[in-house]
């Protein structure tokens, strides 16, 4: 016990919070910062290139694994030869990794910010909600508990209540939490939806339109229900889910003698901004007496479009809603959110931890935020979107959204413009879907079918590879397998002339593969 | 569609990418960290005092809401009176929104880095790892895709490999993930053995001590499995599960036709700090087939030391791990760890979505994580971790696990020398489990007991309310319901005479109560 009753600290650790962060944070911020910057200096493009093989070769070469790399991200840092690796033994120091690290992960990311980064709804952020999520890292709030989080608590209330009525949920009553993104949030939904129903008799399914994302069929699986529990409902021409086909899909179920947990709409499919007609579906979920959740991860974002909110009519008639605010918000991730128009339909994740809060503290006003989180831990995220929110304000958001949204207008103009393109479908939001077809392509001929599948699919690799722009990738519900190409237009600097050089870019790596036997 | 053809952008949007990107961020983080310091300044000490309605009058004051405040958190900030509340319709700025909100955090904060904040698992993070992760926020890499985050997904397979090692499982054959924490790591445990199970007759059981976390039951609710499907095993008298209560409980599950979908066995209680005796278990496990989950959320981090590794032998035996590097690894939230022995056990988890990873990408190298986790947007939590293991090394991290174990053995002393407090278990890691008694306290009276009980847990609100202290509370498995107190050691800075403070305000806080009735 002599080294319990002796407490000795040779090295004071440099630490983010208390009387001393800010000043050891300023110090290594600089070196960080500068290490970005070099990293994307040389960089020089979207995303790094040479592919898979080119980044593994960077990324062991400054770990120190021996391997050789022409990539100048560490040049001037520490390393020469082989290093120590992920986990030394002995650490390199501070300033070093940071050094080392900062710039690597600079010159190898795919960097929203760039006008030729139009793959994902992967935003590029805001400064401001990038320094403001600093501070949350550095004061490390966990929303598990009061005494963990004093403000940030107060803060997730004041922002879930925010964007409640933003949706359009009845003020004072609504709740909600700060998600992971849409996944958590429709796991969410469904979750709750699931325990609402209670025990019965007959299978418990899901309906959704066969445009739904992925996750909704992941989360059946994950809650117990099964992956085939989800009944997928068809789509007008407009890929949007059919009502009358809704109804009567709830009319099979109930004949099957199954039940019904949910009802999924979407507002704003990933590829094409699609949006469920959300009045009608409200009507017949009502009708059915069954949970309608919304994933809006997506399509959210309008709320904050004078232009673009009509869109999202009816959205206020659900029972519980999910949106990313890394999507159209331009927050770093995460920022989803999940709201229920009814703080008391969270009740089936109350729970109660002797250690977290105890009945007595949350009578004397301590209270925890445990039971609106399937998470126990959960990182102060409200913290960087109330400074956006307050910052830019509903119509600075709004603006980006708009603009995001003429992007989008535009390319599918240029798109239609273009004989080697061709446009799959009108936006809605910010998303562009087409292809590449070589001239003469003939619809009805399996080869060319084949050939152009091959072809896109190619030239995306290689402006990947060359690391000269990313493109998204995708297929449609009507032609199933077909190849499309995508772009999701998320920064709001992008602009026309950029546009256009992205699509004369995929114009040009079509050719070039076109001529390139597959 | 004439604003389509014209994209005008009438003003530029500061973004945290891009080759603007770190100057941006530099002008705005010099801003918010001074607020930071402001706020700090102003707090004074470990959390702010005024207890919830003091926290809550100050956040509507600085929202704008209208209330008045007495603290100086928005001193020379722009707003005076009522202001524009969380979402405005025009922002106020980037620079006020920052300043105004970073000083409002920081005061609101109970801060880990303060000596006298010592309540739960909320480590001080190290300024490395904040600084990091400023990082990969700004360039916003998304794990779910390699075209989103190219460097990121290998350093996740770099660092997944080195953490693999170090919890001994075969070399180039694990897997995992990196999560939100503890509680997404036995939620994926949890999903992989009952999928892995596959169907058949007989409820699925999960097998755990008495003192496991309550996150295993939640997590075999939400999976559908129900809370219910939960079998504790008792412990013995250091808290631990008994390894032959569990071969009796395994014989009971299967003389009731039950099945065994996992036996969770814990490295590191969340108020003890007890180690399931991994050996014993791992063979139970073996001889049952069952799967074998081990939550070593908080005890994970002994492997870092020489002095505690010892303590987790066996843990090798284990199906799969989670980890938690925002407990004894110093990271902001989150940096949850999720191991598998064998990559291949994730195949419940595997997705194929055609928009983020179609067959003939991954077949090209351009390799996606989108099966190695439950959600889909996946922050880059994995870059802090990465440039934090390198800049410590493993000898440097478990230093700083040694003195918070060193604290936890000085204060289990000091607390034993006092007369007035009453240590309830020798610390294992870095807990120590206490209560305040008065003297001529009679443990067989329940009147004094319940007093007991009213006196520790109002002197922890008390130190609370004045902002003097963040001292733990739980219960013990041996006692329930009874109040004990509990501090939770975690910042490598505290010294021996911070605890001697930290005690005595404990001491003098339980006179104060004692001396006013109930």
């Amino acid at each position: 016990m002599n080294a319990g009753r002796e407490v000795r600290h040779p090295v004071g650790v440099s630490l983010s919070g208390g009387v001393a962060g800010p000043d050891a944070l300023r110090a290594l911020v600089d070196v960080a910062l500068l290490a970005m910057d070099a990293g994307i200096g040389a960089r020089g493009g979207p995303l790094p290139s040479g592919g898979p093989a080119g980044v593994a070769a960077e990324v062991a070469r400054v770990l120190g694994s021996g391997a050789a790399g022409p990539v100048p991200a560490a040049r001037g840092a520490a390393s020469a030869g082989p290093g120590p690796g992920t986990l030394p033994d002995i650490g390199v120091g501070d300033f070093a990794a940071l050094r080392e690290l900062s710039a690597l992960l600079a010159w190898g990311s795919a960097d929203p910010a760039d006008p030729r980064c139009a793959g994902h709804l992967h935003c590029p952020p805001l400064a401001v909600a990038v320094a403001a999520d600093l501070i949350a890292s550095a004061l490390n709030p966990s929303l598990d508990s009061w005494d963990q989080a004093p403000v940030a608590v107060a803060l997730e209330a004041e922002v879930v209540a925010a964007l409640a009525g933003l949706v359009g949920f009845p003020p004072g009553g609504a709740g909600g939490t700060i998600t992971t993104g849409g996944t958590e949030s429709n796991l969410m939904g469904l979750l709750l939806a699931r325990d609402a129903l209670g025990p019965g008799v007959g299978r418990r399914r899901i309906l959704c339109s066969q445009a739904a994302h992925f996750s909704i069929r992941r989360c059946a699986g994950h809650l117990g229900l099964g992956e085939d529990a989800v009944v997928t409902v068809p789509t007008d021409a407009e890929h949007r889910m059919d009502p009358h086909a809704l109804a009567a899909a709830v009319g099979r179920v109930r004949a099957g003698n199954d039940r019904i947990a949910a009802i999924v709409a979407t507002a704003g499919t990933t590829d094409l901004g699609a949006i469920d007609p959300l009045p009608a579906i409200a009507a017949v979920a009502r009708a059915a007496g069954a949970w309608l959740h919304v994933d809006a991860a997506y399509g959210g974002g309008a709320l904050f479009s004078n232009r673009l909110t009509p869109l999202l009519t009816g959205l206020e008639g659900a029972h519980s809603v999910g949106l990313d605010l890394h999507k159209l918000g331009w927050q770093p991730i995460a920022a989803g959110v999940f709201l229920v128009r009814d703080a008391a339909l969270l009740g089936p994740l109350a729970q109660r931890a002797a250690y977290l809060n105890p009945d007595d503290d949350q009578r004397a006003g301590y209270v925890s935020l445990l039971g609106n989180s399937p998470r126990t831990t959960r990182r102060a995220d409200v913290f960087k979107i109330a400074v956006t929110l307050r910052a830019l304000g509903r119509a600075g958001l709004g603006e980006l959204v708009d603009r995001c949204h003429d992007l989008a207008r535009h390319a599918a103009e240029a798109i239609r413009a273009d004989p080697h393109l061709e446009l799959s479908a009108e936006p809605v939001l910010t998303t562009v879907v087409f292809r590449y077809l070589r001239r003469g392509h003939d619809p009805d001929d399996p080869v060319d079918r084949a050939e152009a599948d091959r072809v896109n699919a190619a030239l995306r690799r290689r402006l990947l590879h060359e690391g000269r722009a990313v493109i998204g990738r995708t297929e449609l519900g009507d032609e199933p397998g077909a190849v499309r190409l995508k772009l999701t237009l998320v920064n709001p600097d992008t602009t026309g002339a950029d546009l256009g050089a992205l699509l004369a870019a995929v114009v040009e790596a079509g050719r070039a593969e076109s001529a390139t036997p597959g």
